[in-house]
């Protein structure tokens, strides 16, 4: 059973995953090797060999995990929480833990093996985040989960074990420390100016323009004003959703289309890089709050992160975001006829 | 000039290193390569290719930037934030910066290229321990600076540009992220307790047994409860020290033991991995005070950190403290003769 544990100086919790560990001695001389011997379990034929799937969009007359999906939801065959028992919270003299009780699954964008997301079609790109959205309202039933987390690793370099385009979804029993600070700040700036702190950058940063990567009616992309990394990209929506599960339905092919023109931006400038992006939403029991505004921050790894930025949270970028942003807007995301918009 | 930014929601600092800065193309084709031909700048007879030397342990009869030394501290060549200047705080609508004022220094553990720092003698150790508190006692006198940084790069994957042993120093004028949720967190432990979390922490670990690596009278080191990476280790001073530069010159050699010896069979477990270490000290105005104490974090990079877990402050460890402890103690930190204690 994986375990939660609790620092007990900073209050930041850890998952211990004992159930994919490796025995301490095999760390001496490498990560091990990917397994050997070569089907995708993320391509149409071999669904065999995932977990069965929680959900599917499937074509008519077709039936669970066999071929003819679009977009396909698996559990985790490696799963860094469990979703069985209760949690069990304990302490151990000044030290806290609870059972590692979570959902973590894995959304397979399309039966294209070679496609990343932002080359899918822009309905494709809308099918993946209606049921990144589906997904969130249903593990919200469940009342042990205080936080859900949509990710995606892109890219060996950026953690990514599987090639085939996918996204992950982490239900946890507590909030992750980066979002409580979020939460506390915003709340901090709403009690000052009784205004959304994202609200009010978002405007600043339509007005000033220089930071702007694109844009339409619904949604917003900028390189943020103190970004971490070389090209750290955000994404919001324009008017105050405080949970990416509340989002009009009406508006996903908007956010599809900022998206998808964000992220091809982004590999036209930066040659295809590896890349993370993470959605930012508020908690399970506080989805429509007047101080949160949901966001999806997008990470190209191009640096190696050194131990001391992520260790005191002091991130030293030599790329300013004026010159990113002004290089992205510069490129062309469409550079040939066959990659079409639409 | 280099320029400081915080993010409006956290207050998270970041560093805008311009003066470092490559053009946002140059990133379209991975990073540039290494500069070309030869000579190590940080060996003995290569003083001119460093800025001039700051503080040097040196032999008798020798002269500034030229051999003879043991230990030299040099301005980093590239440095993040320059020393001149005054820091011109300003506001840009919501946004706050100012100039990217303080100090970026590089200690040179030892004319041999090829040690790292637990293969040089406890004595020549100690030296360099010594010259960190130095460097810091004399930084302090800069009423600019609010905080001192000492952290240590090895190996390319762990973020060193350079092979030959070195550490890094960085004074700042703000605090930086980590460090003030450590002071926060421990000065609310303070407050419902009287005592120290990190006091209160060694003493259930020395007691506990189970995730000790080593100890001598003065120091002790071990996995924390709740770490980030697989074999993450901490080291403190088994008496209340709030900051580095406050311990005792007499306790510096059983310092040196201490590190020596936690290095050394991280090194032996885990087939000299690259690493990181940051000291975490309180800052320059808070020097001594009854709720922070200082400790060093060693962090072995062996997994690579996906965007996810530094992104979210969740961490997933595969490899539970206690194993990695017992592993750590069950190897010969001292494998051959001429790997002599001292």
């Amino acid at each position: 059973m994986p375990e939660l544990r609790k620092d007990p100086v900073v209050g930041r919790w850890v998952i211990i995953a004992t159930d994919r560990a490796r025995r301490p001695s095999d760390w001496n001389g490498g990560p091990p090797a990917e397994s050997p011997g070569g089907a995708c379990p993320f391509c149409p034929g071999n669904e065999r060999f995932t977990p069965p799937e929680v959900l599917a969009t499937r074509e008519g007359g077709t039936g669970a995990n066999g071929p003819g999906w679009s977009t396909r939801v698996v559990s985790n065959k490696f799963p860094a929480l469990q979703v069985e028992g209760g949690l069990d919270r304990r302490g151990e003299g000044m030290y806290d833990r609870m059972n590692g009780v979570g959902a973590h699954e894995v959304i397979i964008e399309s039966p294209d093996h070679f496609a990343e997301l932002s080359e899918l079609s822009l309905a494709e790109i809308e099918r993946v985040l209606r049921v990144y959205r589906d997904r969130i309202l249903d593990l919200k039933n469940d009342t042990r989960f205080r936080y859900i987390l949509v990710f995606k690793n892109h890219g060996e370099a950026a953690g990514a074990s599987l090639a085939h385009g996918h996204t992950q979804l982490i239900a946890t029993p507590i909030i992750p420390n980066v979002v409580a600070e979020e939460l506390e700040g915003s709340l901090q700036h709403y009690r000052r100016k009784e205004r959304c702190v994202f609200c009010d950058m978002v405007e600043q940063e339509l007005e000033d323009g220089s930071r702007l990567v694109t844009q339409n009616e619904e949604f917003v992309s900028f390189e943020p004003f103190a970004p971490r990394l070389p090209f750290e990209t955000w994404l919001l929506p324009r008017r105050h959703v405080s949970s990416f599960e509340e989002t009009d339905p009406a508006a996903l092919p908007a956010l599809a289309a900022v998206l998808q023109e964000t992220l091809r931006r982004l590999h036209r400038a930066l040659n295809r890089p590896p890349y993370n992006f993470l959605i930012h939403s508020a908690p399970c029991a506080e989805a429509r709050v007047p101080h949160y505004h949901w966001h999806m921050e997008i990470m190209p790894k191009l640096t190696k992160v050194a131990g001391f930025e992520w260790g005191t949270g002091f991130y030293i970028n030599s790329t300013p975001p004026e010159e990113a942003a002004a290089y992205l807007r510069s490129v062309d995301p469409w550079p040939s006829a066959s990659a079409s918009r639409s």
